[in-house]
């Protein structure tokens, strides 16, 4: 059987993102896409990549997901993540869940055991039960975030969810999607990001998705599995994510963004925000090509 | 302005029905049917029509929600609900609760206050802070569920989430769930019915979906969401239904059934289970037209 030929493509929140903090989002998209990459290059799967790439943002505190995540109303970081598989639509997602310190590797392990979503102690006993990294509750708050909750201040250049979409050498397409939610959101507040069709998509026949912002914007035009399906007929990827952002802003006002790679490898990418952080690999780049933002973004959607 | 004519449509789940549960099934949703005509016929709104339909379910031990809902591994009643309009595409959403008597009104009135998806004890304190009505988490607890469990017996009649699609004079689409999960489930597993796009969809534009059945099967199709897509076009929604359960169970060989009202306000349902207990109402019928099952069962979808 002929090798497809691999593609990542990562982002970092659509936001925006201050001047002193565009450098920051380049090199931890840049970083994230280099980790999945070097699992697809040896011929890893599209799962094991997303994990990967992820992993990378959940640990650089530029990025609203695993350290770093803005505090909920309690002054306490609470996350979840999700991962879906394109090739068996199989999934695995966690949601309001403390002291994991990769989320990511929860969704993805659940994934594997039985497709569930966990929820608050539930998902934190999974990871437990299952040798996952756990940490202190407290181990996941950047002195960044804590400033910002303790002075309640009005941040404009707030994270935003994280998200990677990887095709494999075997043709097989992940989507994931980890995030901190909304600062100051209630305890127990979960957004799309951990749910199915919502925040990410997967489905080896159309493409890959995965998407942030505004969740509760997401949620009721089921953003993920609606870019998705408007890749039938082969439309490419860029206009697929776009038509999905202009129906999101259409119906509900919302703000968002979403990567998108097709089953033929192509990649797409739209959001509504200021700025979207990205980054994306291939066989024909040397390195990772990074964004903070297209020369267009998307107008009059 | 014309009236549209009202329709109201209500589910008792995907699932098998024993000879002797037969008239408890008949008469639980001709009554939850009735609940809801009532209040679209004095001019209700749809979602108001929703709750007071759901509270009849939730009410009734035949069905797995609210009181008589299945135990979950811990032998306690934890459920989910969640409501959509489809006017406005507002929802409300809680899961993984406790000792909320209602579960359709807590989503009912977070969608009034402001679209969420509420967990645990966020949920349970939403509802207890919104006045909503309280109790003893062993107040859920009907006998027949406590013996199935402590017995940990397998049971082929297992009952299974409750829903309802309603049309209002106004021409204004609501649809809503509610379950117990599934019989011992891990305590925090949260299943499609709380998911908008999975357990639920309504869309003015299209027309309005509840689903039931296996949770984790339905999740990767985003079932609700892909039978009002197949509406598209004007297609009936029988066939609408159908050819969601049709791919159900093609993608991922799940088990599961909808109901459907359309914008024209047409109804439509299938399942792939063994039965599945519906009742519907409208202005034509002196009394709702209940089923266990359809004459002609989707054949071979």
């Amino acid at each position: 059987m002929s090798q497809t030929k691999p593609v990542i493509i990562v982002h970092g929140g659509a936001k925006t993102i201050s001047e002193d903090k565009v450098e920051a989002n380049h090199a931890g998209c840049r970083a994230a896409a280099l980790a999945g990459w070097s699992v697809l290059a040896q011929g890893g799967s599209a799962a094991e990549a997303v994990e990967a790439a992820i992993r990378v943002l959940e640990s650089d505190q530029t990025f609203n997901a695993g350290f770093g995540s803005t505090l909920n109303s309690e002054g306490e970081v609470e996350v979840d993540a999700a991962i879906m598989d394109g090739a068996t639509l199989s999934w695995g997602a966690v949601a309001a869940v403390q002291g994991v310190r990769h989320p990511i590797a929860a969704a993805r392990r659940i994934m594997e055991e039985k497709p569930r979503l966990l929820v608050a102690r539930s998902g934190e006993r999974f990871a437990l039960e299952h040798g996952l990294e756990m940490c202190a509750k407290k181990d996941l708050i950047s002195e960044e975030q804590y400033e910002e909750w303790k002075e309640d201040v009005e941040v404009l250049d707030r994270p935003n969810t994280v998200g990677c979409v990887a095709l494999d050498i075997n043709g097989n397409l992940a989507a994931g999607t980890s995030t901190g939610g909304t600062n100051g959101q209630p305890q127990g507040r979960v957004g799309d990001t951990a749910l199915v069709g919502c925040g990410l998509y997967a489905d080896n026949r159309l493409g890959g998705c995965s998407t942030t912002g505004d969740g509760e914007s997401i949620i009721p035009v089921v953003l993920a599995k609606s870019a998705i399906d408007a890749l039938a007929g082969g439309r490419h990827p860029d206009e697929a994510a776009q038509q999905a952002i202009a129906t999101l802003q259409s119906r509900v006002e919302g703000e968002a963004g979403c990567i998108l790679i097709d089953c033929q490898g192509r990649i797409g990418w739209a959001y509504n925000s200021e700025d979207m952080a990205v980054a994306y690999m291939n066989e024909e780049l040397s390195e990772p090509a990074t964004f903070t933002g297209k020369e267009q973004p998307l107008a009059a959607a």
